[in-house]
């Protein structure tokens, strides 16, 4: 299966790269840099990644869209929101890290499903669409084909949720061991709320 | 100060990644990815990274070493292993993480001095340089401008002890709330010892 990791002006550097490592470890999974142009996308700590453009792309496998300070603009950018949402929506499988959740959010596809995002934004998070089902107290949230964490590192601890609901605990396991990465579980543990 | 963020082929993706978001909040750090010869470098996990070559840089700040796959044919590369040396030689801080202390131990300007890496590799690495006092139980370790981590995550740890050491834990911890990251602050405390 692909794994499409979506990259925009500004994303935020382990949004994207904490989600690839476990990804990475899985040998059934092909991992490409997309953007909406191609090209070479900089994240928010100066890193230049080449991309394609995800219109030269199959995006029926998963679709991985970190968060970061160029989600503000992008949230009220029409045609980047079209092409998000017609790419989420082919997706088998759609993860946001952080404030991805808002760009996720405002293409209507979470609307009146449960979600997350980083504790630190959620309020301008919600006012980009109350329609969703905000969970302020929760490490990461999986409601149906979508899976959304909270801020920044909780991407990793999503990611290998993921991997357990896809190939079971022992290998999500593995794969925190080989890292050397103390693996937080329990999505309803979060270390982080604010209620 | 520049950071000067080494890559290679193969290089394993949240080695560099990890401490890059955690160096990335210092405002006073200005972030570069280079390489031996420049150009475009792809990590273990295909990301595509465009860099300098590393002759056109300032190598007097801090160098940051990742390890992964790619460090085991250049430990026997003698030109990579000299321009290494020179590097790490000249920086006034080198921090390196996982199989990256093999590279930086095989230049041999961590002789003598205390140094770990990831336990999973560790007997291969301790082959590599018998001269260095690896540390066999630590999460990570500091002797004098080097910072030697475990593997993987453990950049992660390193890099706010660093900048614990730099400008103070609240600093450091403060960058953790930020990332919703539970930082193991305690380099001695290490859950993937073998010993």
């Amino acid at each position: 299966m692909d794994v499409n990791i979506l990259l925009f002006p500004d994303f935020e550097t382990l949004d994207a790269f904490g989600p690839v490592e476990v990804l990475g470890q899985i040998s059934e999974y092909t991992l490409r840099y997309v953007s909406m142009d191609g090209g070479t996308i900089t994240s928010r700590q100066k890193t230049p990644i080449m991309t394609e453009p995800i219109h030269h792309t199959d995006v029926t496998g998963i679709l991985l869209i970190p968060g970061g300070q160029g989600t503000r603009p992008l949230v009220n950018n029409d045609d980047f929101i079209r092409k998000l949402g017609d790419a989420a929506n082919l997706s088998t499988y759609c993860l946001t890290v952080c404030t991805g959740s808002a760009l996720l959010a405002r293409t209507s596809l979470l609307n009146g499903r449960k979600a997350t995002s980083n504790k630190l934004a959620f309020e301008w998070v919600k006012s980009v669409n109350p329609s969703v089902q905000w969970m302020e107290h929760a490490r990461w949230v999986n409601d149906g084909k979508y899976y959304t964490s909270s801020g920044v590192s909780a991407g990793i601890d999503m990611t290998l949720g993921f991997i357990a609901d896809q190939f079971g605990e022992a290998q999500a396991r593995e794969i925190a061991h080989h890292i050397e990465y103390v693996w937080n579980s329990d999505k309803t543990n979060d270390p982080f709320s604010i209620c």
